[in-house]
């Protein structure tokens, strides 16, 4: 009913937390991403989590549409601290829930227009978003966005496919072509971008042609599989250097094993574990934005896909907050 | 992000109603309760629907504290207008989500003391309470809290089962007695409460007699596939009479096949089409509140119980619609 | 590898039936439909059950693309006599499966055109279609071909939902407007159209307004639970007449126990027992086309909904099928 | 651990009964059918419920092997006192678990010698023998069983298929032929025999002739639906008269909303209700044995389909049950 | 019927085995683990498996109460030879199924006190206790039980989670907290215990500090996934040594991709294969009890937890098996 | 309808390939393997995918009859350029499916003759087979027919079991025997075979005895924990030499939690990028066959297992085609 935030002083210097948990138990309330605030309970924020329930650029399974619902349920076990990046993601900077954009589900262009028009409505509340799918088209928008502001960006892109595919049935626009278009646009940083966890069949050897080309270097899960993340952790920040940094996570990077509930499963994926390791390691760049895309609740289990997703955004979002705060005092 | 409302008046004498799904998709947005305004979103409600996610009186399968927000995630799909009851629910009447009640999950003592006093201040804001489950423990204190607004009531109970057994493992308040310690308490009428659904082994023969010295009519499932509905309406109407009602539904009253997602299924209930049409021949009796209980979303498969649920919950906001609203324009 | 076709003499007048169910088993080999041969496999066909695997034009939840595979693998059981119409489907006739429509899945208005041109290809070599979807959309081009032969046909419509609105989203052709379309395109016979099993809650009451000037009329849910099917048979047959009949098939006429795996369920609908005695008193009407749609497989439960819409179609063959054969020795 | 008995005084006469629920949670214990005593803890029963789980006969989705424990498990809920039919099931006689049946897996012929050999062993500690299955196949040994203590025995099969076919694949016995094998052998009372619930597509207009032949009238699924539950009743007790009646439950007689663990499943059944009640309207013949097989667990859900199994069994226990003894007292 | 046991010699120095498989094929019988005989039918054991079906004492999901049947069921694939620890561990003692500990649902206090009671009566029949839960809450009890006869242990705690929390709503016991409050009550070593596989976010640093004062050093699941497994059982038997020790087991321990079935999941967990390997690396050591808990059958598929849960069990049989038994011969 | 395929030229020296996805969508379609095109639509081929769906010969879970058509629904997303092993599979070599063999279910030895004499038929047309099983029995007959062209073969087998054991229940020929019979027979060169995944209880130490005078070393799920998967490759490559290879894989080598959906699931497996890094490393040797077994989907998730599966082919197809093609322009 008036659910007291862990952190109740609104208006004060200190952000606004979680619901506290030992007053309401955590299966208790509406849901919000980690039982937050929404946007419209503080003045401004210093992160929006923020849905996109857009599916209409899938080729094979859809249902993303209800990946944002499905996130928002499982992520009511994410607690204040997290000892693996030694941060308080929520007391070192105010994270909200901005609830979800609105896009036209039959309307593939008017759909991206939308949420590049919301994406830059929301930035005037807050400094950066976070966004949960949806589809990977949804990194399209949002990375216009982003390019508003910061220019080209370094894309890390976790994910079992290179997404820099051309036209698919005569659209330009669809979740197998976010970054080929983000590239042709001048979006992103050519020297700076990578592609994590790639595997299983191309359409041909050409898609790797282009894809170098579009501007990404490529760690496979192969890769991961001989040479240990260590290795692969050390690859990425070389290519990213100290570029600012848009990080986008498809859940399919995951092995199906770990992420069931997504469109295109490839098998022999990484661990959530290694996911998880890789995104710690991203905590001293310049990240202005990230997403997490393409959980599609149907064919999940167990929570099992959106469990991984509210900690993949978690960390996401403990690497995002500035490291100067004084301990727990802060949450 | 800012969803208008589709009756978006603020602050007007018109009812403000659940968010338009031409602006925005039925599957975007937080879920609250048919897409509904939240309780602080408008002045005072005519019906609060609330949740009471407490399961820790069960017997046998827990779960239904997850019941309130599984309800809302399958609420998304209701419309404005009900052609059933001809009324628009949620234009003739504010109607509102009132969140959830916080309640102690390891001491149901606390926990009834806690839902009894939280039912008492929401009836400051809201006239009439609709619950959503919860296990059917909840329906003591919802009985006290309405006890002191109406007197003894009618009880309309809806279940598989009597939930008028004495202790169990020595606790007096279990989701199998509610409805003894009521009694007990003097909070029902005797002349006037009725058990419709009841099917399946009982302990004892003594249990009906308990029962109807507890001041229970009854219809069993049996008596409804061997005389129809329609006689089941009439008997309980005749024994309801003009008594305020308090109607508690527990969705195991439905057979397995259309509830699986419940506590303590028993076969051979009453199809969720038989329910409707029961619950539509209330609309003109003078309901003073209800629950709908025992939604236990880890046996559901594809929402199945939790739609039926949701449309029992919009059946019931329909049948206590006051009937003089100016039609389509109310909405 | 080479199975048998239970008539195995091709080329002959006597149709060739599924695969031999003694030879190979009904759970080996490639799914047809009911194992009936495919399309290249004979000269020409009465009848060609084609999938349409579209989704795109749904509101709620996705996945009917699937719904074709999911049907065939579920129609496996089928077997040539069928004793309610006392009639052998596949010996009275020659029923194919001619494979799936492809659809453009990003463009809705391409995805029409490709339809509508495909089944009228499909016509030069097989009298009439039973479409199995995919989502309500295909409807409209299905019938747009329907048209072109026949003129304007009764429609005879299951379902939960009216599928006569307007534009959503500006979109003027989704699953839920075919049937305005139709109407207003002139392809249905203003007098003698009808929905059956119509149920749940609507925007508004001149939703009913405009359904009626559009040409239906309606039976409901409530008034088959009211007062049976034989009144709802003896309604549809009379409003039909002798008028060309397209008859179109959501699976979500049936309650959600009977079909789960749908994109917009709603309780309280018919058990699959009464559709199929529907479906069979049509069996000496002028039937020129079906569709059976909305199977969404990611919502299904150990093939309930299929197996029901795999009974659904088999009864369509059926009713379907000529009357004069000579018993057994057609099969 | 040491689980008292609702009925502790062993030796006594009066019957042991289940764990004392008030004791033992429901959840508790190892589990037997309804939480009975075993075989070895009495003297000598008059009913054994006894698992055969077998299921190497199937010609489609087999797993009825696991049918056994699926149901002992979802057994739990069943209480002493069966108000439907105003008895004591387990004290009015004495009920117990004898375990399953060890029957060869790759061997038909074998196991149905095992499973004969066990029946008549079995029958020497208790009277009658309820089965729960495995497949079909085991009809055909019990029935050569009871056949040994009873002569030819009316047949009451309830089941969406005749199980009267020839040989399959070369096998005599699978669980598509029990009750034509049974027929030849003289195992059943060919003026008294019966089928309820068929209904879905057959192989030829003959399969009808010889079933017929064989000794048995049929109430269909559609005759059900088309005249009701108490015209059935009526039908089949005409049928019956007062012949020795064995009792076979194919649970694929219930609808697949209603039933979707098993391994031929056909649209347009019965439901629970509706079974239940025929059940109880047997309570005065003379049942000398029973089985309810086809509880296919992988395709169960929440335990729908074991649910509705383990009411049958306890309706058949009940309608088994003695009819003299004193009220509660018994129990 | 009569299941032979594989070591059938009753009251004879060998040890009594589980059911023979070649006589009773795995899926048949009443379900104890690993098929071994009960309790009351030997003299006495060298470790009795015993479940404890509680989980009133969970936060979050519940359900564990029905995780001693699931496991039960699971273990029926469990095979006499352990070649990965070269131990017939049914063989080398005698091991046996005590059945389960009724524990009261409703009352926390009540039920610790139960379950401490039990587990010393055990203790007169079996020497050692392998407990299967019920949530974590029933270690504190065990380790009571355990203190009585061996003094403070040291606990060597695989889990997600910390469990050294303080009160919840009020609650001193809960699944949360028994390790703080056995460390209180000085039930363990506080220089040899340790938790293993710690994951996820906490509620504050100060949790870290309480739980090392409380007794425990940590192995964090980050910590194995960069140093791998042998390295952390280099540390935990470095800090183990030669105290006795009580293994307590939560299986949210493992990822969610191998733990769906529990009712805290964190991703970035354990698998099975990790868990298994360091459990064999026990065999010497002093080992005087152990628990695997929180296994939630609600939230399995394909027993997936119960599979992993079962061959937990194994191995710590195994590895509290003497080791001077002859080979073979001892099975 | 009219599918092209990927490589149209029929009768031409390019192979005919899959589908083209850019033309009929993926989820669009008659499944067959890969959506290749049938061995009755090209003149002969190099290697056939074929399709036994047997799994009589089953001690535990039955299911795997329904392998074939769940491996071929979830290889749609298939593509034809694998840049693991940097290959065409289906442009380097003609790939087709050739349907399923008819093996009847109720008689292994009638079912082990019809799969051997099918194989031979089959490799009149087609060089090479990879089939899809049916339960693991299927090796037998399918060794026999590789030896009767090649003699004695390696055997290169993944699983978690030794498929060495002998009589079952009397049966000499099931899922638990293949490679003991194979090697009796003479079918299998003892030098060059080897279990690989091997792990979980055994029935007794002599098993591992047998097995290795059978002809098979063994590389346990526990030395690829310990020793990583580079070790393995080399050891198995070492012990193969450059002997003709048959490439046996039951699907339950995996972990459960990557391959749910089989018979006889043990904890402690190998991931999804394990298999598929080991199968690539074998793309140089002399591949004379392969068979991927026991995918049992009615315990599957999501096609979890079957994802699984179809990559696992898809390794293999590609490390059987010829290395000499042209890249891109062969496909």
């Amino acid at each position: 009913m008036q659910p007291s935030r862990e952190t109740a002083k609104k208006h004060s210097p200190v952000p606004r937390g979680p619901v506290d948990a030992s007053i309401v138990p955590r299966f208790a309330g509406i849901a919000t991403f980690a039982r937050l605030p929404r946007l419209d309970e503080v003045d401004r924020a210093d992160i929006a989590v923020v849905g996109v329930p857009f599916d209409s650029g899938v080729s094979y399974r859809p249902g993303a549409r209800f990946g944002p619902a499905h996130v928002r349920e499982a992520s009511r076990l994410l607690r204040p601290y997290n000892p693996a990046q030694d941060v308080f993601p929520f007391g070192a900077q105010q994270v909200v829930d901005a609830g979800d954009i609105a896009a036209n589900p039959f309307d593939i262009t008017a759909a991206v227009a939308e949420i590049e028009a919301a994406a830059r409505e929301l930035r005037i509340l807050a400094d950066r978003l976070v966004v949960i799918g949806g589809d990977h088209t949804v990194a399209l928008p949002l990375l216009r966005s982003v390019h508003e502001v910061h220019g080209p960006v370094a894309v890390l892109h976790f994910d079992a496919h290179l997404d820099t595919w051309d036209t698919y049935f005569g659209a330009p626009v669809t979740h197998g072509t976010p970054f080929r278009r983000a590239s042709e646009e001048g979006l992103i940083d050519l020297e700076a971008s990578m592609h994590v966890g790639i595997r299983g069949p191309l359409y041909s050897k050409s898609d790797l042609e282009d894809d170098s080309r579009l501007g990404f270097a490529i760690i496979t899960s192969e890769f991961i599989e001989e040479h240990g993340v260590e290795a692969a952790i050390q690859r990425l920040r070389a290519r990213i250097g100290s570029a600012p940094l848009y990080i986008s996570i498809d859940i399919d990077v995951l092995d199906p094993a770990h992420a069931p509930g997504t469109g295109t499963p490839e098998a022999g994926g990484l661990t959530s574990r290694e996911l998880l390791r890789m995104l710690r390691a991203l905590s001293d760049l310049h990240i202005v934005g990230a997403d997490v895309v393409e959980v599609s609740p149907a064919y999940d289990h167990a929570q099992l896909t959106a469990v991984a997703a509210s900690h993949v955004v978690y960390e996401l979002l403990s690497a995002m907050a500035p490291r100067d705060q004084s301990a727990d005092g802060a949450q």
